[in-house]
């Protein structure tokens, strides 16, 4: 099992990160949060990395549903999908695996719907699959 | 093996914020991303929430390290430490543990270095605790 659905896309970085954003929302999910690594490391500890950005990723109403279920998933929400760009001009787009991350939770009904989230994260990946192909 | 560690603070919602913010700083954490989760279901689907926030947590240095060993552990950064108003006047704090969300991941190196991360965060929410008690 693994941990992430993942694809690649030969554009440049922020156009990946655009489609990538436009195929969250066509599955209802918004993106909340943006976390750029590269640059993160280079103000933080000086250090020089690739591209890498974090987009955190909130369907609301499935959020809202989790929460219900289980008070503190907040600890493994939004979920993520990571853009980095691996070697110039490939970009390798991954999202997390709900079923995978939350396992640790214990919660059956918490793993239903986060397998409801796997479904919806596994088409924008496929979404972005498509689009690489064109 | 439970996913996260917690505490409970007697003080208003904004105060325990930037008190888990300044207990993040004590041990190298920079808080990357901030999500208002009763501010977003209130916009987004029209449902009234208690106050609950996600705080993004980032040892940049840490992250840096964790990305060597593993190249798509961004999927699970940054470590989020959680806000929420259980009753009125009592803010429960709780950290994910990165030890048992990082176990799907299966890689023995990241799991040592998380091992680092979850000491710094239980010294956190142990800070955190002293002053609860206060």
């Amino acid at each position: 099992m693994t941990y992430y659905m993942a694809t690649k896309l030969r554009v440049p970085f922020e156009e990946a990160l655009q489609l990538t954003e436009n195929a969250l929302k066509a599955e209802g999910f918004g993106v909340v949060s943006r976390i750029d690594l590269q640059q993160t490391f280079k103000a933080k500890i000086g250090v020089e990395f690739r591209p890498y950005t974090i987009l955190g990723a909130c369907n609301p109403s499935l959020a809202y549903e989790a929460l219900q279920l289980e008070d503190k998933v907040g600890t493994m929400l939004p979920c993520n999908v990571i853009a980095q760009e691996m070697i110039p001009g490939e970009v390798e787009i991954a999202a997390i695996d709900p079923v995978a991350s939350m396992q640790a939770i214990g919660n059956p009904g918490l793993a239903a719907a986060a397998g409801l989230v796997r479904e919806k994260l596994t088409r924008v990946i496929e979404a972005l699959s498509s689009q690489a192909d064109r």
